[in-house]
């Protein structure tokens, strides 16, 4: 097995990917190497040290420029890098000066990658423009299966890492049908999810979450999955959250050429800044008035050396949270900090079926769930609470008392209202008791001391929506029993889900 | 003058505070120093290094241990700093030990610090327990003024910046009394927000939020104001917010001897960590293994280092939002790292006329502002808008007809829905066009091209309060008018705000 998985949170992981030239621990980030103007770029050393021990450079451009010299050379020789390489075919030319200037002949290409010593290789693919008709799309799609199947007999032998790119863009059937087909053609240890460079650069956030859900949830888990082009920080914790293993960018350096400085909150011009609030070796030697006054390709390199700082500082984060089975935690963090954002976190909650089903049930050390907002209703935890209480409600038969739930007193028998409701006899040893309380429901009092029932932390002030959604959840439950049972439900005015009107729709029934 | 105010975001400003031995820019952090037991502590040249030239040390334990030597001495030699210094009067000691151990005397103590060459130094006040009672906290607040003015009249001709502690802990009708007559007290150059340690350490930041809002609603606004003990990042962007200018605070080294490691999201043991989530010197350097096997002394000096970086990261990142009048987003960002912050926002919420009043009408650069959930319902820019719809709605005459508005089409006049209604003669030149959309409720269609009406993102899907609101709002203006109007709705299903059956209430009227 070349990819071993070792940790889990939400659809995401922390894996190991084997390569020839030894190993890489995802999620990783491939900063992208140009193979020629190496002046302009930081140099490969400088990206290892700063902790990136893998990059991805261009084996077209380098084929148009080394030619047959480069087989002697090596990749690793001409770009100056000791770690994992990995080659792109010219896929980025093709989207960018079309078909008509660039000809890439696939086997040649990928013959080519294994000669000059490539880690990890992409198939010269055919990528879907962000501005395909249907038709084009689905050409697209085909093409690349096409290619994919000629391909691998050719190479199959090597012992390099195929990546195999899945098509379809925008249209989330043909990403379905490029996912179902790639994952029928043996010998590719990888994928990729194809270019949305432009997308990204519009926002456009949610049609990616679409994509990459719907390729992740076809293509085989023990494999990793690339994203093409997903270079900025902002968008990192939510591709991994839906199992993006492996990035890759040019952004660090584009974005430095063109003053623009990174942080986790979104992209500033340099000249923009009075501060640079970020403590990388960068951040904490210059001011940005001495920054702006470098010579311009000085500069372009050290501002690049602070974009990559924070994509490797995102990236740590976003490993520490899935260790500790708080992915949902930052992305709901980071969904504030563009309205883009936010509205793909809504386009995440459509596939929660699928990350509930893949969220591990027990995540090493069990820390206190945080809700927030309607977004932390969704939260996998949750859905598999409601899935269980329905089951648990459905047939239960006799005395169901429900009690409003106090988050500050647990576990739940602890509180005030339950032992007054005990020593009053409200409360018998026949009596179900269940505790209502937004976000989860409905609790059985019983399982108080059960994670997570006595670990959660909500603010005592919500949204009226969470609200809404216990009440009808409850009447939903109540109306499908199929057992007979008498139904009491205490209320308490002090909290706001225990107003005696929220339930007067209940009475009557 | 010796507090300059430069910008200003929300109640918050960044200043230029004059001191006899420099200026310093508020907001700002001054890292406790302990005038001893120096081997255990981060050196003061390493603190300047790393960006704060600024300290606190105190006045009490140095007249302890140094007596009157300290005279010939001086502060600034004793701790070896050459920056601002703020000595305390060892108020916090009277708070640990009780003043049956810890004899003060105010006036003696005032002097001492004059003469061992304090710039900032704080009166001997009597700190308001977190477990007072309302009788102990309102004597700790008369006893505290009284000794205001007994110390002021020895000290008035001293160049010292003397700060003036505000007393009442949780009881804010006391708080207020406080900062009443504090703020009639001449020769303060400065407030201060007594001791809220325990409160912070349990995660009661809604409890500051209301003690610093009753607090600074009340004191000049050409002082600073100071808040004893709020060391860790998280509670830094919600105190600027309400109008903190420095802050102090020992946990940085008390945190790292304890092993645990600051990040803007919460506090880790490092012992639980597998990644250094952060790019500072510490942390570019040290793998979490290596920082645990260093010796334990050593060990917490230098993750002290990485504590200082976090704090002085976040400050820099505070002031950056301040200066492009997006510190109300920063907040909400921040305010889904905790439920406790999430919590202090809601409490926030309740003071936004007041922030509203001091939050600047025009800040630089426009910049389109971002809304996320019903927290950002309550930014000042939108309650200044709806203040603004109720007056020019009220007299409004003749034929009014509300269009929904769309996000994406801006400005409003550009949309599609508007132009249909144009080329049908459903708006002529006699009617008030006024677009409706959740968060603006409503907006005169010839005012969007006037910011942040163009200058806006927001999500598509939304919360149903967000909705609740509009609908609640725009019958409430169509209640309230006293000029008569006939009032056309067209709705359009496409959009969540624009069903027509939002508005079967209204039609009704």
């Amino acid at each position: 097995m070349s990819f071993e998985i070792r940790d889990k949170d939400l659809a995401g992981r922390i894996g190991r990917l084997k390569t020839k030239s030894g190993y890489i621990e995802t999620p990783a980030f491939f900063p992208v190497i140009n193979p020629v103007k190496q002046d302009r770029e930081v140099p490969a050393d400088k990206i290892m040290s700063i902790g990136f021990n893998q990059v991805i450079t261009n084996a077209f451009i380098i084929k148009q420029v080394f030619g047959d010299r480069a087989r002697e050379l090596s990749v690793k020789k001409i770009i100056n890098f000791s770690g994992v390489v990995m080659t792109d075919s010219g896929a980025y030319q093709l989207l960018r000066y079309g078909k008509d200037r660039i000809r890439i002949e696939p086997e040649e290409i990928a013959t080519y990658q294994v000669e000059i010593g490539s880690d990890i290789a992409v198939i010269a693919d055919i990528p879907t423009r962000d501005d395909s008709s249907y038709e084009e799309a689905k050409e697209s799609v085909e093409e690349t299966l096409r290619r994919a199947r000629l391909t691998i007999e050719k190479v199959r032998e090597s012992d390099v890492l195929w990546v195999l790119p899945i098509q379809g863009g925008v249209y989330v059937d043909l990403v379905a049908r490029s996912a179902r087909e790639a994952s029928k053609i043996e010998g590719y240890g990888m994928y990729a999810i194809g270019s949305p460079v432009t997308v990204l650069e519009k926002y456009g956030f949610s049609k990616i979450v679409d994509m990459v859900a719907v390729a992740k949830s076809i293509l085989p888990l023990d494999k990793p999955v690339h994203l093409f082009g997903g270079g900025h920080p902002l968008i990192i914790p939510l591709m991994v959250a839906l199992g993006v293993d492996t990035f890759d960018s040019a952004s660090y350096i584009l974005y430095a050429r063109d003053g623009r400085y990174m942080t986790e909150e979104g992209t500033y011009k340099i000249t923009d800044l009075e501060y640079l609030p970020c403590e990388c070796e960068v951040c904490s030697r210059y001011t940005p008035k001495e920054l702006i006054e470098l010579e311009e390709k000085e500069r372009a390199k050290i501002l690049a050396v602070h974009n990559l700082h924070v994509i490797n500082r995102e990236l740590k984060r976003v490993k520490t949270a899935l260790k500790e089975g708080r992915l949902w935690e930052l992305i709901e963090e980071r969904a504030r900090t563009h309205p883009s954002l936010r509205e793909a976190l809504n386009t995440l909650i459509k596939y929660v079926d699928w990350i509930e089903r893949l969220d591990p049930r027990f995540k090493g050390d069990a820390h206190a769930i945080f809700l927030y907002d309607t977004t932390s209703y969704h939260r996998p935890e949750l859905i598999r609470h409601r899935g269980l209480i329905r089951s648990i409600l459905k047939e239960r038969r006799g005395k169901i008392i429900l009690l409003p739930g106090n988050p500050d007193e647990k576990p739940f028998r602890n509180s005030e209202i339950y032992r007054v409701a005990l020593s009053r006899g409200v409360i018998s040893d026949e009596s179900h008791v269940l505790v209502y309380l937004p976000y989860f429901n409905l609790v059985p009092v019983e399982l108080d001391q059960v994670y997570p029932y006595a670990q959660f932390e909500m603010p005592l002030t919500m949204e009226s929506q969470l609200i809404n959604y216990m009440t009808e959840e409850i009447s939903k439950l109540i109306s499908e029993k199929t057992a007979e049972a008498e139904i009491t439900i205490l209320t308490c005015s002090k909290y706001a889900w225990s107003k005696q009107e929220l339930f007067k729709n209940l009475v009557k029934q």
